[in-house]
């Protein structure tokens, strides 16, 4: 693992190695440090993701460059891949890219010597996001064989719900969808189930962000809520045991009702917590040469206790 | 003191008790560490308070996370609650936020569990400001009681105005009010003077920024001076110790003659140089837990030993 | 040297001094600390030189404050004077300014007390580019006496060739200039020669940027290359130990062939480094009072090698 662009490229192995580590760090109040500089191209707006990143990389030391990608030279016409030569020459030890085009970093990772750390690639992936997700479930159930998911919303449009829903079936979950018949998307092998379906036999349902511009053409947020989102009266006939997950922002009162946001088996706000976890191991992962036995190690171990 | 939200909720010895640690920060070479991360959240803009709590939080060795909160998810229509708690999730440890609402915080301060710092609400309140200002004044005179003062300017526009004057009389001055009748705010209890008045007998005068895109549609800025702002002419008028204070940033030529920002007199500088150490003492008070012991036999001695 | 605000300004002794206290810093693993905080303000768009400088600062251990100009005070009407006094009363140490407006500095360097160094002032000067390529060149041929040095491109408007000329004159290098009949600059003493003709007999090729917006009305992008710019066939022609330097952004096909811009020859990329290393000698230089003696001594150990 050089860089982290998708999760297809990553072997089962690589994803339960970083599912572990992120343990340990969520458990452990030292943490390793990792010297060096990473930049942070974002261009696109992103709170959570942006800061996510960087509470991360403060949290193991790193110097952190934020590169404000619309007043940046890209606006002069220089291409991405000269942006980033110039970052590395500069002394930047790796970067963060959330970029519009899908598959920006095609012709970067064979050409560009620094990790490339996608934080999300226009409808493309979004792997640490996916690997937060995939962390919550595996800290939840201690595993991924058989749990029934449900991933609801607008499943066409949606970065999340595609390399989510591929990761957890190769992982051994049962995976379906749900959601409006104009936001399915054909080209995925997951059967639909309706919100009333899903609530009475998943263990995890990952409700997906309704994007407002697209929406609001359709139909009313309230019937939004009544017909795919999650009702109170829904939640009531979800089993004990099972969790409630939104990668956020959440529109409340349209893919679900405002108070169960908090409620006790929402995960909404530990996914966040849990995504600097994750963030912090891809870049000691990536970064943390010195590191790699010591995390070997943990892999090994981990790997045999499974 | 949870929060800094507003001056009325700080009682006599809280004030008290910050204008004397930031007293004492302002004498010391060594500072007090703060282990945490801090975000500031700007919903408007601002240099001077946005790098005057950043020069404090990196003074006091915290991490500091930039939120700009225009490209951020706000935009995406997520609540401020929303926001808040997703900073705290990933591990920030206290919010500075402006925000154009007036009161932006009163339905957060019995929710959120982290430190909020009001650094501005719409033409509400500016308690940094207000605790800054305080500090200057007492700086100098060692006292507020009896203390002749006057705000002039656009008292009726001002976020600084209000609460300046209320806390100062509280804590025993006596406040009058100068500027243009349309300015005026016949909701609080201040007597007005003319500024020809105003320079024989005040020992501080607080001169208020006038709104140029306000302004302009009214009267020549030469005219303002001349009739509200404070001239040489009338600078000659003032009495040996008394001192000039403004908020920032200046309209040389409206309120205050240009060659007057820097004369002997003035503390306009001197402010702003106070405002760090007051927003150090601010966030230290707020989450330096350890420290508080140490404030607090501090606080019982200058209290003592007024 | 209190500020850098333009070549002229620096003797032949602070330039050698500068360059041979970079490569020092170039060679080194371990590097000096500065206490204390910068402040860059940039008023113009910039990635490269405003991230070489913040990776500078950083890489000195130096707080850096970063102020967005085009959301800052500036625009209430605030005058530069007034927010850079501003920031040396909230304790800032210097300043690094990009500005549109020439020679912003010129009322700026007799009474501000910190540091200020010029980041590009309008059509102005870049000093710290100036002596980036300085380095460069003369990392490469250890002297400056004698070499053959051909800038080429848009000279009338560029802030990089003016004083990249008249500094290399200085230093005893032959100068020339190239470029179309419309971009020259009769008020600079250099004879003008043809691209053919430079490739022949330079030791340094000096590229200037190609400003699209101007360009683009005059003729199309191949014909500049043609004509005005570095073609591989012309590549072929240069002496095996000729360099190419680009101040960078590159437009790739307009100045330069797209794959020259990492071949053999060229020092682009290095260009880049080594302005790191430049900026780190300059606010060393500037705040690193106690390293003065220090970098005397190695002044005049290498003024006296010479």
């Amino acid at each position: 693992m050089k860089h982290l662009v998708n999760m297809q490229d990553l072997s089962r192995e690589e994803i339960y190695h970083i599912l572990h580590v992120a343990k340990q760090f969520k458990g452990k109040t030292t943490l390793p440090h990792v010297n060096g500089m990473v930049a942070n191209l974002f261009f696109e707006p992103s709170t959570r993701t942006r800061v996510s990143f960087e509470v991360a990389e403060k949290k193991l030391g790193l110097e952190v460059v934020e590169v404000n990608a619309a007043a940046s030279s890209v606006q002069k016409g220089e291409s991405l891949y000269d942006t980033i030569r110039t970052l590395q020459a500069i002394g930047v030890n790796a970067v963060v890219i959330r970029h519009p085009e899908e598959e920006f970093y095609a012709s970067l990772i064979d050409t560009i010597d620094i990790p490339i750390i996608n934080g999300g690639d226009g409808k493309g992936e979004h792997p640490s996001q996916c690997l937060l997700d995939l962390f919550t479930i595996y800290e939840e159930f201690g595993h991924f064989e058989g749990l029934q998911i449900v991933i609801a919303g607008d499943i066409l449009h949606s970065r999340v719900a595609r390399s989510n829903a591929l990761t957890l079936s190769r992982l051994g979950a049962d995976v379906r969808f749900s959601g409006p018949p104009s936001w399915q998307d054909e080209r995925l092998p997951f059967p639909y189930t309706t919100m009333d379906e899903a609530v009475e036999d998943c263990d995890v349902l990952m409700l997906l962000r309704v994007q407002r511009e697209r929406h609001e053409k359709e139909e009313s947020h309230t019937d939004y809520l009544e017909q795919y989102g999650l009702t109170a009266a829904r939640e009531t006939r979800m089993h004990p045991k099972s969790i409630i997950l939104h990668p956020a922002p959440v529109n409340r009162g349209v893919e679900i009702e405002g108070k169960l946001v908090e409620c006790d088996r929402s995960r909404i706000f530990t996914q966040m917590e849990n995504g600097v976890y994750v963030r912090m191991t891809i870049l000691n992962h990536l970064l943390n040469k010195e590191g790699l036995d010591n995390e070997f190690s943990i892999k090994k171990r981990s790997i045999a206790g499974r």
